[in-house]
């Protein structure tokens, strides 16, 4: 095929060499794409919630070399329903109840469409001011919706692994006073320590390897009943550190574990940072969403004595991935940390204007405020509040089912969305118990019908059923129940002797 | 207004408590969506390239505060398009070009659409088996288009400047044996040492500072007149700090800098490398994408030699940002310095699968292989291969006209698709060209026929032309030159005494 001629006052027909898609394809298949999610999102509940695939047999249904010539992209579109679909793990199903909602409200889908169809790009301010200004405010919106003060200002990350990466950064940095990014941390005389309880996410020990601090200076510090950090053990772990000539750095305080929704006691946690000088951050990931309630917001009180916070709006509160909020109080601190200058950079507005290359790692970044501006405008803070106040009723009515049912129990504070549970019929050992549960659950997802992840409380396994996919209604999370009862029900007698 | 009620067998109607967009309402405001962006690509040559905008205009049109109640996604569209768009440089534009090559090709945009409308995230291979496996399918598509061994795996990160530091991190911790995500840095006994060319993209010295090395362990090695990186001058620095008691530890080679596509000699960087056992990272974030074409590979010889490599598929190829793809030679490596696993996202697949979770910074990630598979089926290898010849002929088009005129020189080699230029008219003191450089650049920008970005070469300011837009034609590059000839010349009488 010839390539068409153009005139260079057309930019409608862009083809030419290489065939890049024309706006008309665009329009054309676009508009099939649109209509293939729509229809997805409106079928989406009569699909196996988990993935049958075996591992290996996509890759194995596609061609082990790229193709020479072009193809039409109805054929990326046939393949993508004949072999893509059958390998995917649908996080939109409303039988959705593993890891935590990843919710991709479609309104933010539509603004993430336009970021990627408008294909402008955040370098400096002037590469495109509108990307870093509507970031700016409507971070500012989600910290007014919070319930924040406005000591906090915000940038986007892409998740909440990479805001504490850059958390444990700036507390590195304050504590050595720049030296790690001046001389590095080898030149510091005596190890810097952070401080974060059992139960918090396993971004916090990945960020504290990655940012040089090692694993062996990560302390560990136990919870209380409630698998909340508890306060004496982490002072004498401080205590214990300074007298052994040791230097603490930070506490990672979790608003929200992921295993059982716990929450840290920030307060107190803060009164210490503050006593011994460390930096307080705050992992609100995923139940950061909650503060958007006034009713939650006790669950972090002593917030605005913490130094960093990271809420992932991709979660719970429906900004399609990767929407991750990162807030700092200092935010000269975080430049000074994050800042390099080169000259094909500068422009005459970099005194007026934030300059997000320096709040985070990457150099560029997508028009990632289009998708959370969407989301907010369309929702509004009372459809958002209306809609998190239904997945905590749901929460809180699956608990007293649990709770009421022989040899059912509820292990952990439903706080939350998050519901851990266990069946524990009598006569088993407690590895028996383990493979039961572990059972029971493999069952239910190998099943379709809905889509639970196990994990360890306590050293044994147990069932968090994370309630808060947008399409879930009570009937749902009825359906769920009764299926749980009937399959772990049903399991035991494999179990037993 | 009163929700919805549904039933769970239905998820056509996913209203309820909170409103989320139906499917529906996404139906129609998706097709509107299509064709506003359809539309926009038909005419962006119409627009100014360079936003217009002063610094804080955007956002003082917006609200302050988020709104209670839900709005129309109608309103959200009218904003785009009202305020917005005077806020966006067009890196869609046939005139622009700043930066480098940003292009979004609008078979990836597709890509891009699917991942967001989808919804689905990867965390373990379980929680989406095709998210894994299609992306291990398409790195390895490119890594053949590159034409690299099979001995390199591949995974998407968000940007060359994630890329570098995952680098950087591997480097840190093969050379302390996994002492620094052990024991932390401060317990390394001499300081690790970097090295790297004074044309290096700055993500590598910020690299450098955030993995704890220090900005001060960044040894800048002088480049030859084509300004690539001196080896014998690298050598002499590795020996200085071996002399001195320090810790080689990396070279990060870059191919195609950012201000010139300088070639630093990565053959004979590599030998030096191996002879004193140093990591070799070689930064082809720009330039990586020539390499489909075999007559280009001479540019990175050596390359087989190398540690890790990034290639950059959102910057010229024009998959969508961000694409950035990180390759590896020993897979067990990074998997180790990355690591960590948690209960709640083990499953029995773990052992047969790769776990793109262990490959990088980020837990979560977005289906980004979409946008790479979309592009590279619709345009073909061959249909890339023609593109990326295109605009190399344009570069050398460009470099010949500026050659040919009185006054005009080109200051560095054009190996790729980038011009460094400068007019020099006689009578200027250094600064005086200087300013007079940057002034009429800025006026040309400020025109909105194109956008060009400055920058300093020695020490002095000159005019970088990247050339590579999917839109930009012959007429396009013959259109800049003549702007770029009337501008300076008719500007040189505002400098002169």
């Amino acid at each position: 095929m010839k390539p068409a001629e153009t005139t260079p006052e057309s930019g409608a027909e862009t083809t030419a060499a290489g065939q890049a898609m024309t706006p008309e394809a665009f329009r054309r298949f676009g508009h099939q794409v649109i209509d293939y999610l729509a229809d997805y999102h409106a079928g989406v509940a009569s699909r196996p919630v988990m993935s049958r695939s075996s591992p290996g047999s996509i890759r194995a249904q596609l061609p082990d070399q790229p193709p020479h010539q072009p193809e039409d992209f109805a054929a990326v579109l046939g393949d993508l329903e004949g072999i893509v679909m059958p390998g995917l793990t649908h996080w939109q199903h409303p039988q959705f109840y593993g890891y935590f909602p990843g919710n991709a409200d479609l309104s933010s889908v539509l603004g993430d469409l336009l970021s990627s169809g408008l294909g402008v790009l955040g370098l400096a301010w002037q590469s495109s001011p509108a990307l870093s200004e509507l970031e700016e405010v409507v971070t500012d919106w989600l910290r007014q919706m919070l319930g924040l003060s406005d000591q906090w200002s915000g940038v986007i990350q892409d998740t909440a692994s990479t805001s504490t990466l850059v958390a444990l950064l700036c507390a590195r940095e304050r504590t050595t006073n720049y030296g790690g990014v001046a001389d590095g941390l080898s030149a510091e005389v005596s190890p810097l320590v952070i401080y974060t309880s059992e139960y918090s996410h396993s971004s916090v020990a990945k960020a504290a390897m990655l940012a040089g601090f090692g694993a062996g200076n990560v302390r560990v510090i136990e919870t209380d009943s409630a698998f909340a950090l508890r306060v004496d053990h982490l002072e004498a772990a401080i205590q214990a550190d300074l007298a052994a000539g040791r230097q603490p750095c930070a506490v990672v305080a979790s608003v929200g574990t992921t295993t059982t929704t716990a929450l840290d006691p920030v307060q107190k946690i803060s009164d210490i940072t503050g006593q011994y000088g460390l930096w307080l951050h705050v992992d609100a990931a995923m139940a950061g969403s909650a503060m958007i309630l006034p009713e939650c917001r006790w669950m972090w009180e002593g917030i605005e004595k913490a130094d960093s916070l990271v809420v992932n709006a991709h979660k719970w509160l429906g900004a399609v991935f990767d929407t991750s909020l990162y807030y700092v109080r200092d935010q000269q601190h975080l430049i000074r940390v994050m800042s390099t200058n080169p000259s094909y950079l500068q422009s005459a507005a970099d005194n007026q204007v934030k300059n997000l290359r320096d709040w985070g790692i990457p150099l560029g970044r997508r028009f990632r405020a289009l998708k959370l501006w969407a989301l907010i405008r369309t929702q509004g803070r009372e459809g958002l509040q209306a809609r998190l106040r239904r997945d905590l009723d749901h929460a809180q009515w699956l608990a007293q089912q649990v709770e009421a049912a022989p040899g059912w129990k509820v292990l952990a504070p439903v706080t939350l969305q998050t519901v851990c549970v266990r069946y524990e019929p009598a006569g088993l050992t407690p590895e028996a118990l383990d493979a039961f549960t572990k059972d029971w659950c493999q069952q239910i997802n190998d099943s379709g019908l809905a889509y639970l992840t196990p994990a360890t409380l306590e050293g044994r396994w147990m069932v968090r059923i994370s309630i808060g996919a947008l399409t879930t209604q009570r009937a749902h999370v009825q359906m769920l129940w009764e299926t749980m009862r009937q399959r772990a029900e049903a399991a035991v007698s494999d179990h037993l002797g």
